[in-house]
């Protein structure tokens, strides 16, 4: 039984909505634990809710039910979308925000959801979360087979991943997100940095136009001093450039988007 | 059985005060699921409370008790209440944050909390969450009688709730709270809009003394162009003047209190 | 059997980080409640993090599970704690976060975190919270012996509690901690005004080298009117200066660190 449901959105913890959600959802069964992943999206940014999901997904027990709410589409005519993998479901608007979730797994199968009687009687066409996704999500923990939800569909909207350019001995990405400790995360992982400079090369790390740095690779922030910056494989396996007990961002002034270079030692 | 407790207060979320609560509830009752419904509301914004409150209480199961807790007058004279509805119970202070439900509500009985032995043995005078409200909560999951928590009172404090005006194709109203995505939530209501309009009537919104717009009158805030403004019925019945993908508190300037105007599109 | 585990980080909710944490501890014990005491300690700051944890711990039931990650040194070989006392379990790095607790509690035991098979298979340098602290919590909820976990050791890492120093008819402390509401939290507590100037002793609290002031000794904040300061005893025992419904960091422009003085009245 999924007995478990992940809550990932951009409506902020100031106001109710995240708990209204949680109500509408344990009124169809009082039963479910419900995790927060976060709240704390930025209103309406597709790319940094689709990253936070990859991030968490693959933590939770086989069969959580990880429902994404970042949904500048709301009342429109965009899809609602349950995607199923071999491990995990996903429910959620059909934006891109699960294009991470497509290309991981090998095989997801999307359905549409249209079957409202599994919707709250009333829907509101700016809560969705509340009204449609939060209650499939709970209905799914009773364990209807996935086509009682909606028909198969094959073109959910994906958004094309990030990649970094690699070359001989370089490689050039950039940063996709800055997070709470001030790091910069960016499109490099740690595979890249092995395809280009082997198990044992060394290498370092460049930002910007103007090739700041270098900026040491590392295995801890603590490896270097109090105040200096250092380039790491993140928890979510991506290259982060972080200052030890400090602020990346503040330190480069880098902002979303920012060239981040790899090149050898 | 209550098993369900909601928590709304105004202790944030940076202090363990929300942690503490949490704790005293569960030590008397560890079965209870807590949900959060909010700890973000503005240090005593008593109405900003209420607002909250009246958004998310109804989507919660029957039996739900949902304890409230902005409290400026805490350590005083003020009274503690426990409110019983057809389905729900309300437990915190007697200061108006139960107005929206006192109002909504055909028949609430409150009682005034003053059975000591369900609050903690020692009660700071600075925080009855911890103390008093979720003690009582808690022990209301057990099944007890209401009455053994206090005798009935029929005075409960309320503060009038605000109301537009309705004249001949016009409907004045006001903010009464700003949302997470700079939304202006009014005073004013579907049926109001319905009432002075017609079902099929065509109206629009202005904003403040001036005038501002005229903003259409939209189902949802795709229905315009993104950075383009619209007033919607809000997911809590609300007339909302928002901007697509923008912050419509950012584009009129307007605050609490600033005025807003429907009339004949 | 130990089923509630708290977590206590400096993780903030924008980011994915405690939820990867509580999918982490889940996907070991799905039986497992998970309370958040708080993630907005400031990154780094395990002063802060004692603090909050020393406040919000004794709330709990016995045999509660505190898990606390405020650890700049994370991915050196700064070791990892288990900490046991009679009604407690406490987890988390060996960096000072446990010193109150060590310092309230008569009977400790610690354990140093060194059976590799509790935590997950892979290990990020920059996450133990994930792949370390939580596991360990999880694994803890299933009634291991703590000795499983590794050897005991004498030497936790303890700072010294700061305390006031007390002198005839004068008692001088510090600021060290300001909460949501503004109020100053000093290293002042009941019994040592008290000892001071008795069960029955007036006194009075001045702020910072200047002795702004003087600020009265209440119960509660409303015993003064809006807007003007006073001294309480705060819920976790400590002095604190507040404004009524106002913010006593703005008052009097104190930060941690600034004097507070109590004197005579």
């Amino acid at each position: 039984m999924n007995r478990i449901i992940t809550l990932l959105t951009d409506y902020g913890l100031e106001d109710p909505f995240a708990g209204s959600m949680k109500g509408a959802i344990l009124s169809i069964n009082p039963e479910v634990t419900i995790v927060d992943i976060t709240h704390g999206i930025k209103p309406f940014a597709i790319m940094e809710g689709a990253l936070a999901l990859k991030a968490a997904y693959p933590y939770f027990p086989a069969r959580t039910i990880h429902v994404v709410v970042v949904d500048p589409g709301v009342g429109t005519n965009r899809r609602g979308l349950l995607v199923t993998t071999e491990k995990y479901l996903f429910v959620g608007p059909d934006n891109g925000v699960f294009s991470f979730i497509l290309d991981d797994q090998e095989s997801c199968t999307c359905y549409e959801l249209t079957a409202t009687h599994y919707f709250r009687p009333e829907i509101s066409p700016t809560f969705h979360g509340r009204d449609i996704f939060g209650p499939v999500a709970a209905w799914l923990t009773k364990g209807l087979s996935y086509s009682h939800f909606g028909s198969e569909i094959v073109d959910p909207v994906r958004f094309s991943i990030p990649r970094p350019q690699a070359g001989n001995n370089i490689i050039q990405g950039q940063v996709m997100h800055i997070d709470r400790f001030g790091n910069l995360v960016t499109t490099i992982t740690a595979p890249d940095v092995r395809r280009v400079f082997g198990e044992e090369g060394r290498s370092v790390c460049r930002l910007g136009e103007t090739g700041d740095g270098p900026v040491p690779m590392c295995e801890y922030y603590a490896e270097v001093p109090a105040g200096e910056p250092c380039a790491i494989i993140g928890s979510s396996g991506f290259l982060e450039v972080a200052v030890n007990q400090g602020r990346a961002t503040h330190r480069f002034g880098a902002k979303i988007g920012h060239l981040v270079t790899i090149t050898k030692a």
